[in-house]
């Protein structure tokens, strides 16, 4: 049986590395610039070689397309290309890399029943428009030509020209939508972006749900005031009222274990070493695998915030940044992934993914499954970003084995 | 016995005010800039046409004297005319306009025993050079000519070459040093910055000691994990760390009534909604009355930074930006005042003063003494600031009584 190769897989990534290479540190392949269409076509150019038909689509979805011997819908892996600024070169390169191996493997071996597809889709992270997985989402129809008109990036360049400049064709989005009913599965390989498998001793997780994230700005305001002159007694200070409500979201988070809430920002008014704090502007994220906890959760925590606000004469206005829902993997495709591994003889852990990612809009129509990888020290979207080619050459025995299972009659 | 005029001291605040009104708001007459130093020429002329004789001094210090029947040390009152960015025309302006009344007051009834000399100080407020009260500092010795070199401003200008540029003499530093035998006490006239005074109903404070202020900068380091991927309890989160310090800033300090502690300034690493914040960098001014417990609670705080960290693996760093004892006033200056104020039938709070000031500095080396103000809401340094001419007025009456006392015979 063949197996991924462990040294091509670090040569494509090496290959990889070429494009995008920050001169400040790490790699910056940002959605709709040239490097992200090199990336692109370097994506192409393997395929090419091992046979596959490849194509990319009006919105920048490049794909490559194996032929099954009966008509079926296809089993499709892959992840994405792009990165944030001075972003790594494994979060999404990783599991494209990963599903060319794949390909290389069934093309190799003569292929399947089933086509195989494998895909890398356009900008999944939201580092130059704000919004997330582009690509993904305009095949699957949650974004339309209208999201790129409004999408704008810090130059205030939309998405839709960013994407006209590099040769795509926006006008044309909704040739890039999908059929779901054309796909049987998809399973996407990702690094985990975490320390959880790292602390747990395993190299591999079998991904059970995508979190959801709530994301609420909240703003205290009180009153600055000379931080020499003004008594304990006649404060109205914001950054002491916020600072109370910090240590309450990790109070309430650490109450579940499957949830998770992080204050990330903060902006102080005036910001003056000798002015009492009058206002304050927090970033508040709060994500769990279970829908109702995420919300209650979120709910709790500003009842905090106007509890302690109250009693500090603090005027509190919170304001809704986004609210994703978490997405439960597929059970079926779950259970094949950790039958896969189990006969690999490769030791798994069933895990949340805590980050979000191209599956979880794929997860919303078609049986989908995500396995994760270990990054060094659990860092991700930072120069020192590193995944060991062994850990990604084992997790694609582990989905070629899922996908032959599939293509065996397993059900999904 | 002729009393302040209050229509008088509204108009010449208002002659003032026409000096470096800022087009965005409020106040900008920074220190050795043409603002400043027509503040300073407009200073002058009202003593010039009191009869008083009048100087600058060659580091901008600007002065009117009026002489004595008798050969005695000069009874001395003055604040400055300086302003923070956009700040008000009352901190500083009202305690100079103040002193010009008292010394029309004392010319037109055939002055004293002692020479009366009063001062428009240059540059008291940091907002420029970072450091505060240059001229009186100048004046006392504090600070030399090299001070002078080094103190730059945000783009780079040195204090020395500033003052250069508005026609001093920066190289004569040294000409500019008192004789601290020269001077029998120093009262300043000055707006609270604060509402105790407010708080309280009173309209006027003696104040009895100067806080001191100890600035540290403390850097928390924990690491930057992503938000979502990273559970509770694998994460070290410099800002919950952070959280539970400001708490115990604020718990520590209400212990004393006379303790402020504040943190002001807050600055997160990488403050990204989605990123576990890896480093926080706090601002904290602790201040008191009590030398000892200022000293003491800033250990306390230390420690508190340093138990928190350690429960957390956060690592602490401490860096003490500036720490200046209080100043204690001369107890028969502030019976002499004190003695005044009933005497003008004005009652008044013994206070401190959370702010420092030009006094601070004269302190240490003559019989020292302040009357506070109130201002309106609290409010300084902003264009908001206000304060009453009645006011003013009636802290002109009680400096002029006691001055007079002390001319006749009250020992200080």
């Amino acid at each position: 049986m063949t197996r991924a190769d462990t040294e091509r897989i670090r040569g494509h990534l090496d290959e990889l590395s070429v494009i995008g290479s920050d001169p400040r540190g790490g790699f910056s392949r940002l959605v709709y610039t040239e490097r992200e269409r090199a990336a692109h076509s370097l994506f192409r150019r393997w395929l090419d070689g091992y046979g596959l038909t490849t194509s990319t689509d009006a919105v920048g979805n490049s794909f490559g397309d194996l032929a099954g011997s009966e008509d079926l819908p296809v089993l499709m892996s892959g992840s994405h290309l792009d990165t944030v600024y001075q972003g790594g070169n494994f979060d999404g390169a990783a599991g494209v890399v990963a599903a060319v191996e794949i390909a290389r493997i069934l093309a190799e071996t003569g292929g399947m029943r089933h086509p195989l597809r494998v895909a890398a889709f356009a900008g999944e992270e939201g580092a130059r428009f704000g919004a997330p997985c582009i690509g993904s989402r305009l095949m699957t129809g949650a974004f339309t030509e209208h999201t790129l008109k409004q999408l704008k990036d810090r130059d205030s360049v939309s998405a839709w020209d960013a994407a006209k400049s590099v040769g795509l064709q926006p006008e044309q989005s909704a040739s890039a939508r999908w059929d779901p009913a054309d796909v049987s599965c998809f399973v996407e390989i990702h690094i985990e972006q975490g320390r959880v498998l790292e602390a747990r001793n395993h190299t591999l997780g079998v991904v059970h749900t995508i979190g959801g994230s709530t994301r609420v700005e909240l703003t205290f305001e009180g009153r600055a005031d000379h931080s020499g002159a003004t008594p304990m007694w006649l404060r109205r200070d914001a950054l002491v009222a916020a600072a109370e409500f910090i240590s309450s979201v990790e109070r309430r988070a650490q109450r579940h274990a499957t949830s998770v809430a992080t204050v990330g920002t903060v902006s102080v008014g005036p910001n003056s070493l000798t002015t009492v704090p009058g206002r304050v502007v927090l970033g508040l994220d709060v994500r769990d695998i279970d829908s109702e906890r995420q919300r209650e959760l979120t709910e709790t925590l500003l009842d905090d915030a106007l509890r302690i606000a109250a009693g500090r004469e603090i005027v509190i206005t919170a304001r809704q940044l986004s609210d994703q829902s978490p997405v439960v993997l597929h059970g079926t495709v779950q259970n094949v992934l950790a039958g896969a591994a189990t006969r690999q003889g490769m030791p798994f852990i069933s895990m949340p993914s805590g980050a979000s990612h191209d599956a979880a809009h794929l997860a919303k129509h078609v049986p989908t499954g995500m396995v994760f990888i270990p990054c060094r020290d659990g860092v991700s979207h930072a120069p020192e970003e590193h995944a060991e080619p062994e850990h990604i050459a084992q997790a694609v025995d582990v989905v070629v084995d899922a996908f032959r299972a599939i293509d065996e009659g397993a059900t999904v």
